[in-house]
C-alpha cells in the first residue's frame, strides 16, 4: 500500500465519522402543514406564519413548516383526516370541527356558557385539559395542541332588536355548531352558510341575524351596514383553535426540536389571544366612529336564563354518551366553577369599578 | 517521515476542521441569572426555573442558564445595577422598582387604574410598549422584555370594614409605590414593612390593613386569620415582571439563540399569568372554605372615586417631569381607552351575564 492511498482512507474515515456526527445533530426536517383558513387569513393565518417563523429561526433552519392554506389541499375540513393518514405532518384547525367524526373533540374549543380564554389555559396547562385532549386525540395517532385563541365572539348581528324570547321565535340565524342547537332549543331557526354569501342572505332577508366572530373579522364581511344590534357574546367565550400533529413524524423528531416545536405552538396560540384583543379593539374604534347606527345589547335576562337552561340540558345529554365524555364535562364544570369565584372578585370586580368612575 | 506520522497530521488537519466547523454552531453559552425573589419563590421563581428549562432544551444545551437567587447575591433590589454593569448577564424583577433611579420605569409594571394583563400584552407587543420600553432601557445598556403577569392584585387585608372616605384617614396600611402615593392622597397612611414581619404587624395593629399580592400568595402569609375583608384590586391590575438583559451579552449571541432566549421569555412570561389565574383560584376556594370569617369587599363609590381623581393627579405630575415620561402616559392613555371599549362589550359583558344565570 502506497503512503497516498493510507492516507486517503484514514482521512476519509476520520471525515466519516466526523459527519456523522454533526449529520445526526444537524439532521434537517421539513413539515407539511394544512390549515384550515384561506391564504393570508387575517389573525388565524398570522398565527401559523409566525408559528413557522418561530420555529425556522430556533432551529437555525433544521425544522422548517411548510404552510398550505385551504385554497391549496382544496379539504378545509379535511384536515383531521389528512393529518390522521399523514398526507400531512400537521394540520391548525379547530377542534369543534370534528365532532361529526369524534364527538368528543367538539369540547376543546369553546363552550356556550364556559371558560374565559384564560381560565381554560389554566384547565389545559394546569389543570386536565392537556390529558384529555390527548386522550382523544391519541386513537387517532395525532397530538393536539392549543393553536391561539379569539377572545369572547359576539352574538352575532341582529336587524331587529331582541326584546323578549318571543322575539327568537321562527328568527333564522347563521349559527354553526352547538351554539346552534342551544339556540334551536329557544325556538331559533339556525342555518349555515358559505361566509362568502352572508351579507347578500343577511341583506336580502334570507336570514335574520348572524353570527361570525368579533369586530376584527365582522368588520370585514360589512354587517354593520345592514344591521344595528350588535350583541354581546355567550356562545363561545373563548374559542380556541387547534395544531395537530402527526404522533408518528412527532416522534421522529429528536428532543430539542420536539421542545422547539411545542414551544412555538404554545407561544403563537398565546400571542393571538393577544393580537385578537388589540385588533378588535382597533376595529371597534372604527365601526363606532364610522357606523354611528350600531347598537350593543346584551339578550334580555329571560332569553339568557333560557339559553343557560337549553345549554345544561345539551351538555347533559352530551356527557351521557360515553365515559370520556362524562369525564371531560365534569372536568371542565368543577374547573370553571372554581376559577370563576376567583375571575369574579379580581377581573370581574375590577372592570365593574372601572365602568363606575369617571 | 514515516507513513504514521504523515497520517497522523492529515488526520489532525482534517479532524481541527471539522471541528472548528462544529465548534462555531456549537459555541455554548451560559448566563447568569439574578432575580430579586427568594429561593423556591412561589410562581415567580417557577417562572424563572421553566424560562431556563426551555432554553436549555430548545438549543440543546448550546445555551444555558445559571439562576442566582436573592440569598446567594444578597442585593434583591440591585439587579438593575448588576445587569447594567454586567455582574449579572439577566435579571429577574419588576421594573416599578427602580422608579427611585429612572423614573420612567415605574410604567412597565402595572399602573393604578390601568390596563389588565391582556390589554397590557397587546399594548406591549402591538402598541407602543416595547418600543416605549427599550427607548428607557437603551441608556442603562440593557433589554427589558415582560416576565411574567401575577393578574389583578387585590385591594388588601383590613380588620376594619371601609364604608366611606372616613375609615381611610389616618389609616395605617402596608401599601407600596405608586399606589402607596395614592392611598396617601385621601388620608391613608401608607407604609412599607419587610414581608416576614406583616403578619406580627397587623396583628398587633402597628398597621390596620396590608396589600400583598393575590390569594396564592396572600394565603401563605396567613392575613385570612386575622382579618376579615379582603378588598377587591385597582392599584395594580396587571402587575408585569419583568426580564432584563444586558446589551452586550445579547449582542455576542448567534441569532438562533436569540430568538430562543426571546421565545422563551415571552411562553414563561404568558404562562405565569396563566398559573397566577390556577393558583389564585386554587387558594380563594381554600380560604372560602376554612375562612368563613373573610368577607369580599368592594371599596365604597366614594372611595374609588376619590382614589381615581388622585391618581390621574399624580400621572399628570408624572407626565409632566420629561419628554418620554409624557409620551408614555399618553400612549398608555389613549390605548386604554380604546382596548377598555372593546373589553366592555367582551369580557366584562360575558363575565356580568354569566353572573346572573343560575
Amino acid at each position: 500500500m502506497k503512503i497516498r492511498s493510507v492516507l486517503s482512507a484514514a482521512v476519509l474515515a476520520v471525515a466519516t465519522t466526523f459527519a456523522a456526527t454533526q449529520a445526526l445533530a444537524q439532521e434537517k426536517f421539513t413539515l407539511r402543514l394544512a390549515e384550515t383558513w384561506g391564504p393570508n387569513f387575517p389573525i388565524f393565518g398570522d398565527t401559523t406564519k409566525e408559528f413557522a417563523k418561530l420555529v425556522e429561526e430556533m432551529s437555525d433552519g433544521r425544522l422548517r413548516i411548510r404552510i398550505d392554506s385551504a385554497n391549496k389541499h382544496k379539504s378545509p375540513f379535511g384536515v383531521f383526516d389528512m393529518v390522521k393518514a399523514g398526507q400531512y405532518d400537521m394540520g391548525h384547525s379547530a377542534s369543534y370541527y370534528w365532532k361529526g367524526k369524534v364527538p368528543e373533540t367538539l369540547f376543546f374549543t369553546s363552550m356556550p356558557f364556559g371558560m374565559t380564554a384564560l381560565e381554560q389555559y389554566a384547565w389545559f396547562y394546569y389543570g386536565d385539559g392537556m390529558d384529555l385532549m390527548q386522550e382523544v386525540y391519541a386513537p387517532h395517532n395525532m397530538i393536539s395542541f392549543p393553536g391561539g385563541n379569539t377572545g369572547i365572539q359576539m352574538g352575532g348581528w341582529f336587524r331587529k332588536e331582541i326584546k323578549s324570547l318571543d322575539d327568537l321565535q321562527g328568527l333564522k340565524m347563521r349559527i354553526p355548531g352547538f351554539a346552534g342547537e342551544v339556540f334551536a332549543e329557544v325556538g331559533v331557526s339556525p342555518t349555515n352558510i358559505p361566509p362568502g354569501e352572508l351579507y347578500t342572505a343577511l341583506e336580502r332577508n334570507t336570514i335574520d341575524a348572524v353570527e361570525w366572530v368579533g369586530p376584527a373579522l365582522d368588520l370585514r364581511l360589512g354587517f354593520q351596514q345592514i344591521a344595528d344590534y350588535y350583541y354581546t357574546g355567550w356562545h363561545e367565550p373563548a374559542t380556541e383553535l387547534q395544531f395537530l400533529v402527526n404522533k408518528k413524524v412527532w416522534e421522529k423528531l429528536p428532543s430539542d426540536l420536539q421542545t422547539i416545536l411545542k414551544t412555538a405552538m404554545r407561544v403563537s396560540a398565546y400571542d393571538m389571544l393577544v393580537l385578537s384583543q388589540h385588533e378588535n379593539a382597533e376595529a371597534w374604534a372604527n365601526i363606532k366612529k364610522d357606523y354611528p347606527n350600531v347598537q350593543i345589547k346584551n339578550f334580555p335576562s329571560d332569553v339568557f336564563q333560557a339559553m343557560y337552561d337549553a345549554n345544561k340540558k345539551l351538555l347533559k345529554e352530551a356527557a351521557g354518551k360515553n365515559d370520556v365524555a362524562k369525564r371531560i364535562v365534569e372536568s371542565q364544570e368543577s374547573y370553571l366553577e372554581k376559577t370563576r369565584a376567583y375571575t369574579d372578585i379580581s377581573e370581574r370586580a375590577y372592570l365593574n369599578t372601572m365602568a363606575e368612575v369617571e
